[in-house]
């Protein structure tokens, strides 16, 4: 598996860190983590664009591209205190989505069984399948919890007569046995979909599955406390897959299915922190960002921050923290 | 009054509800709820473009146009459990507001006269006037209470020299005594308009309006709770007319008049739900989504789950709920 | 100091408010705030088009431009209770930074030490540094304290090989002793700059920065609390600095750095309107403000509402206030 | 008939010439052309915004706003050699067509019966109605030819249930007597509309209308020498009304009703330059510009430049020319 | 095969023509064209949109979706005169390119051996390959001579690992003999792709390619003329397909490969119109309109007009023609 | 000369060529061209963002970044034929202009000295001041001749109190002697800028300068004829400067300064290639691109193309040309 480079683009890398090849085995056993490229919107249901959405995450910044990001709060710098490192795109022909798929998921394989984390950049929901898939054929199917991030469950059967699309890679997850149902936990649905029987299929599999309306109520911090424990429990590892529509569209117009009444990003951005912070994560992706859509860029900052707060997560979570966040930013105040 | 189809574009309804005519009783007869397209931005003190709302209401989705919505939270379905149709558009000139406007009131009280409720789609807010009074035509003036959201009060008196215009259908309601003014809730006023003289009117009214800096510090629900109370004091229905500026523009930035500093989409929808929950909801309109200064559909969605959530609101008024919307989403868990 | 009028677009004023003559002593001298426009963006470290922010930030609402905005809440005339008129730009060509800013703190030394605030309209970040040691040459050196609303510290200390840019006008601010680092409050920082050896400068300076997980954790409302009564200690005035993009870039997407994860605009106009009520202002700048990047004017009207919920404030300091803002907008309800 | 200002917007000029008031006849007098706005959009069968138009194309320029515009081609200053002054707009209410195009007919009428000509800047081309009227009332029914740049006829009868519309303003002006249908020389006419019907009375008017195929082939210039000569036949002025949407939606996207295969922005210029130089123009209109559907200001640019053509043509006329502006820009060379 | 109605959007029609049901015989036998909606863009191979073609193409017009249009030039109704029907999309999930390819195939050869004109909306390029494969299935392989209208050859190999995409259709219906490499005449390719080995591919095929360097010396008539001659030899019908990508990115943004120096919208209207007059079209395709990279719908609105005058073409080459397009518009005259 | 990489955004090279180091004399010896990034927009007098340019311009296509574009018309390779090589951004600090200018008359005139022909990606026009200094300090002070695309002079003596800007470099070259003032060739001038006094400076030059009234009138073609004519006189080499606007605003929207009326992209490009192809050029710079006012990234395009046909005619120069670029496309055809 030769690195391939960029699909869409010039060949750059996560905010400037170091390129990898996934045939060398010396630099991706160094890494902490491995950023991997799905520029893939073949699944999409309505609006395409997410192809270019690994393009976009990479270089939304306002900032040099010098791999190196030193987070305010924490006090922990998001690409130097992990060792991330980018192995470019995986080539995903948007009209072949089981080809891609797979091609996705070798790749994703690679990374976790060289026991880095992989950080996958969509791409589409489809890809949640062959990255959560990846890791579980390294960590054991069945021993790795999701944390799931959405406003929709994406746990559809077939749409548009095929198994795989946007809709559908938690079902398939957890027919194929790599994610068990009782330790799925899904965090900011809304709207008007999945239907009955789904719902159904999926109360039968046991998910857990946090609504807007029981987050507002109980706060999602208290509804991450409880998700945490799930996750937890006879699981060693979590997969953390963030949908850029878990926000509302007023923060990320930039997305392909947008649905009103979404988290803040400030909400995204904090919850992400906090679970890479307290929970063993062994793989995350970053999905639905669609640049055609997006304005100012500011879908793409988003999901750009979203990395770079789950990182910065992994540092603390790696190295201790002497500073306390919510106290004076300064010392001696 | 012969079905006149779409006053702009193609001829479609609702998400695929069934269409209309307001000349067949014995369809009307059947319908809990009847959508009409006011395709008006003749009353517009400054960005226009209202004309295209109800097209961009009615078919801004990802989900197939198809007459269903199962509501995730609520579980009824917003288009099956209340028996929704769509009697088009009426021809409302833009340039002749008193012929439009009168055009409007006619259909809109053949709707209510039928007794089903009227879900107007603005177009511009200048439609309240004819919107509120078609209601109480059937009902009995001054037996409709008004809530009203909305950043502006909308009670002006005169405006470009004329009596009619979005910044003033509120004053008008008032003085023919369609409503009753100690009956009329505004909840999300801001800004710098009206002035002294206009509120001193509204005071002799009795007017009940709640201003962001009141909401801001006793919170959207207590607010709520009490303008439930004065809404069922004498009066037998409600008509809620939902500006979509009520919003922050960063929620909804494709309207007219757009005000900083307003509600999120979230609060909206969840007190739109509870309205038409709660409240004998006789009336509806949503009016203000201006498509050309939408980015990416953002406020047309909105829009169009506000007419979700009312819709479901209204289904589970009529149907009744087993499942707590704010509990767990999936039965076991 | 001859009016220059306007260096990009027509000569209009701050929403029809009078024009003044900084070489008109009189004038001047019946004035309690006078408008400043800074049109400068060569001070930034990215996305360009603060130039245009003066233009923008004067003229855009959907209300006449005549000079009358009378506050809904606090129930005083934005641009009447308060004597504001309008100085027009100050020419600060975008390739010369130094001159530029030479100009700029010559204009806004006219108006302070005329007696009046200075409210200047940004441009870029850069301007800071004039704005605030214009003031404090009046007021003295140290006597003026820093209310600075900003994602960024701005602090640098050399970028692009330079002093002077939008990033580092805090740092000079210091350094010349215009501003003591102990009276500094920054209230909104996050992000991933600056880097721990410009932390390490700014706790030398006993600097206090609200990052925003404190102000999640404590409440801004609390935050306020604790940096108003630092604010006053020792020093007769304040200075208020708002960066924009102090706002999460879903509500101010027209900016030159957006960083996820901010206040949002209620948040913002609520602190700024009590900053002018409660602390003795002495000079306000609303800065990066960056039409080209805004969609539908969204930043641009929250722009202007930062300067009408500042001169609101200002009003009522001066004329003191018999409505409660917080409690019904009508009396007699 | 006090000067009124602006409707949207703050009270400019057309690129800083000085303001007039219609009532002020000393100074109307001294005119040789009087900028007037028409901020109406009310008459628009489709996409609206052009209220907008007299805003954009006043202050559409990266030149100083100083009255001066020197011609690079024919060596006049299109401000200065011609005096032009800016009447300000008309009030016109959207919703009130009959009102306002009387407003207007008013406003047009008191400039030409002062000797000057009106250049009024619309505005939705229903504004031609008042415009050629008015100058007609002035110069004699029947005594003013028509050059009309349009994709469309604009001779409807009928739209929407009413007389007035921006499809309708020839037949209007034709049937009321105002201009003689012999007399008439449309330029640029293309697509779908009108049908039959409207092109047979069109015919019986006598009407010449010059459609894309027919300039195609003949060439503009061959088709403006026969119009040319029509246009002097026993009329002893001209009207010159240019629907921007002549141009193809490529360089003028900013329009309401767009139709591709028109002429280039370059064809609209020069032919607007030459009229104005070689026929007794006596009124001007440049409608149908909408910014809400412009990008990066082009449309507004062009509808600018046609003005400062037309200005440069009648320059021309009343002063002559030295310059040869097909020969070498420079002399000497 | 039962009507599927459209995959994204509410079911509309081809500006309100009446819909067909591929499956009811009689009503195919009656139609002279048959509009088929093609919504993919899994074949794209840099900015996608395309599925959202067909629906943008359908209604984009500011007249009423009425199911006539009257040709102002060529005095036919291209709705009319003709008899047109839409069979609404096609299911064309985006990522089996194969599947909907097939399904598409299918389609159109159903409409051809019914006896009408196939007129495929795209949809990226990929479609070409079955709408042409359909239509020589009924007319005879190697029977069809193709007109291809494109900034691209389209005769890559494989592209992403496959061998369907928007950049290889041309080469698929050579290889496989529905169309003859010498009966290919391509129309407006420049830019910098293919490379010599593909070029070298098409000279063996003896296709016939006019680069923009050749049309513009020779003129784009002369083109034509020559193209036509080599078209009808040894050939029955032609093939019609037309990537807007010929035009020049100023007059069709909205598509995925844009490549500057194009036609100009008038050009190639003209030559649609010719050919479809001149030639016995069989089929035709109108593809690559990305309406999410579109501006104000020019591109959608210049795809609708190549319809209709290919429509329009076809009329007239059905009834014939009395008036002259290239002579005076109106009768009399 | 350390390699700076990019001032703005990840370092990537032009569509993929090599990267050099001005340092690196051995590499520099091998160029043919150097592309040069002057990423600045300091010296702006109206809509700024030409900083992005270059990053614009070296990725804007949808092609692979693969350093290879086979000309399809010419037959060679823009991108092989000559060797390119990217030397990556000069920085600039917008504030500085004197600063920035001179640091890239540096990195000029090391491209030159070595050989090589320096093609700068601007950046606003005030580099054109560097630009052709830098390769006249090489070739000797009056040796080059200018040919110079733009819709203006850019001869401006002082602007904003300043001798450097956008508009004035021109001026400044004539005046430092670097370039004669008679060999001098402008094409595409056109507007209202700039007035009879510089005028009459640009005269005494003896400049030549085509206005597009007399390119209309003679045509491109012949204007470039006479132009080389003059290039070539007494002078041994040509520097090429491309300001985008020179091109009409339909073609180039995404540009600060656009003036209605000038050349297509057709008639730029063509010009482009026979100049390199038919003068020893030996310095080229494309300035003016301003992407934040570009859509669909159509002017990116066409700047990019702008220098790929600028390539390929060296490229041809280099090798000479066998194929006919205006004849059939296919051998053998």
């Amino acid at each position: 598996m030769t690195r391939y480079g960029a699909q869409f683009g010039p060949d750059i890398t996560f905010l400037g860190v170091d390129p990898v090849d996934l045939d060398d085995a010396a630099a991706l056993a160094e890494a902490d983590v491995v950023v991997v490229g799905a520029p893939f919107d073949g699944g999409t249901s309505h609006r395409p664009g997410t192809r270019f959405g690994p393009m976009a995450i990479r270089q939304t910044d306002y900032l040099p591209q010098d791999g190196s990001r030193p987070h305010l709060a924490l006090r922990v710098d998001s690409l130097q205190d992990v060792r991330v490192v980018d192995a470019g795109d995986v080539e995903m022909p948007p009209g072949e989505i089981e080809r891609a798929l797979g091609a996705l998921e070798q790749a994703v394989y690679a990374v976790a069984s060289a026991g880095a984390v992989p950080l996958v950049l969509g791409g589409d929901h489809s890809i949640a399948l062959p990255d959560a898939t990846g890791v579980a054929r390294h960590l054991g199917f069945g021993k790795v919890s999701m944390i799931h991030f959405d406003a929709h469950a994406d746990t559809g059967d077939i749409e548009f007569g095929s198994l795989y699309g946007h809709g559908q890679p938690m079902r398939r997850l957890i027919e194929s046995g790599a994610l068990r149902g009782d330790r799925f936990l899904q965090i900011g649905l809304r709207g008007y979909w999945p239907g009955p029987e789904t719902l159904g299929w999926m109360a039968e599999q046991n998910m857990r599955s946090y609504e807007m309306t029981e987050i507002g109520k109980r706060g999602l911090e208290a509804c991450l406390d409880e998700a945490f424990e799930i996750a937890l429990d006879e699981c060693d590892a979590v997969f953390l897959s963030v949908d850029i529509d878990v926000c509302d569209p007023g923060h990320a117009p930039g997305t392909g299915t947008p649905e009103p009444g979404g988290l803040t990003s400030r909400q995204l951005l904090d919850a992400v922190r906090r679970i890479c912070r307290e929970l063993p994560v062994a793989g995350i992706d970053v999905v639905e960002v669609s640049p055609p859509y997006d304005h100012a860029e500011i879908t793409a900052y988003l999901a750009n921050r979203v990395c770079l707060e789950a990182l910065a997560g992994l540092a603390v979570r790696k190295h201790g923290i002497s500073h306390d966040p919510a106290g004076p930013l300064l010392e001696g105040r």
